[in-house]
């Protein structure tokens, strides 16, 4: 039985994608970026799909985690401060991704159709993210804070499309997070809260 | 001056892309398609990058006539046929681009950080969908269709990220057309539209 990759491995993959992108990743400079041997990479993983694979595993680990730790007193702030930790300008928080890790994450889903293992790793992620606005939604409308009529699945896989569409603009147009933020939060204001309740730029919930 | 490329080269790097992808693809491959040596591809072009920026050029000059073409008998009409062309599952009508051609477009957009001249013209994209669905929603809003508080140019961004969301998740995860339509037909419904005006599933608007 393989043993669990060390974490060294994992944040040699995350340094190399950023620096090489996803198309000139190499086993050799994962290797060079832990410095440990091609061969001892080859011990764990095969080729280079299987160590993304695992890399991805550990990513869905660390955003569900994510998901599950997001801040707020009630359904609501805790939907605006999750939509807001997907829209993070790189480098304006000190655990906001790269720049880089955006383009190589692009340049996964680009290779899912090629790659089946890839596109189940993300398929995984697009599900966790909707199961959790899912649950934010209805809970909000539990709370009385979010109109009733909505669906929380369709609400969900709305935004989730929408955060989906934000992340590929960013890598292909430049297309700022501010912006972005911006246009879903008044979609949130104006589409989902029950008349009389806001959110003040703080994150907190008025009604 | 060089000349002009011809129309077969533009159709022999379609072809080329849905064949081999972005990352695959090669000068020799394209010449392949279009029965030309590859030193003749060279005489007009320098590189794929320039072969591809003219490539997109071309694209963008069709995408601007079918934007403008767009059919109904009025704005709102018009709106939903043009989201409705942007979501076309691949091979349901004969002149939608093949799902190979999908992810080869996003392969393109993960390159766009490293290829400046992919990302120009990537935004020239972005900009004209964006102008194109602003004057829509502006029109409606004249014709009494849309809600007037709505701001045009905010509900065109927001829009055309959903859509570049939906795009993206189809490539991905193989999210199908058919759901991320039916969600944005209903964003449209009860976000923009005055109350009592509503869409049939044929298109028309009745009010």
């Amino acid at each position: 039985m393989p043993q669990e990759p060390a974490d060294d491995i994992v944040d040699a993959t995350y340094r190399a994608l950023c620096t090489h992108g996803y198309t000139d990743l190499t086993m050799q400079a994962i290797a060079d970026e832990c410095d440990k041997s091609k061969a001892a990479l080859h011990y764990h993983f095969d080729s280079k799909q299987e160590l993304l694979e695992t890399f991805l595993s550990h990513l869905l680990d660390d955003f569900e985690e994510h998901l599950a730790d997001v801040e707020g007193d009630d359904p609501v702030e805790r939907l605006f401060a999750l939509v807001d930790t997907m829209l993070v300008e790189p480098s304006a928080e000190e655990d906001a991704p790269d720049a880089e890790f955006k383009t190589a994450v692009l340049e996964l889903k680009a290779q899912a159709p090629y790659e089946p293992v890839y596109r189940e790793r993300l398929t995984l992620f697009d599900e966790r993210l909707r199961d959790r606005i899912e649950e934010l939604v209805a809970d909000g409308i539990e709370a009385g804070l979010v109109v009733p009529e909505r669906d929380p699945e369709d609400v969900a896989t709305f935004v989730k499309t929408y955060l989906t569409g934000a992340q590929t603009r960013f890598v292909a147009t430049g297309a700022p997070f501010e912006e972005s933020r911006r246009l879903l939060h008044e979609y949130i204001r104006t589409e989902l809260l029950v008349e009389g309740v806001d959110v003040k730029e703080s994150g907190e919930v008025t009604a």
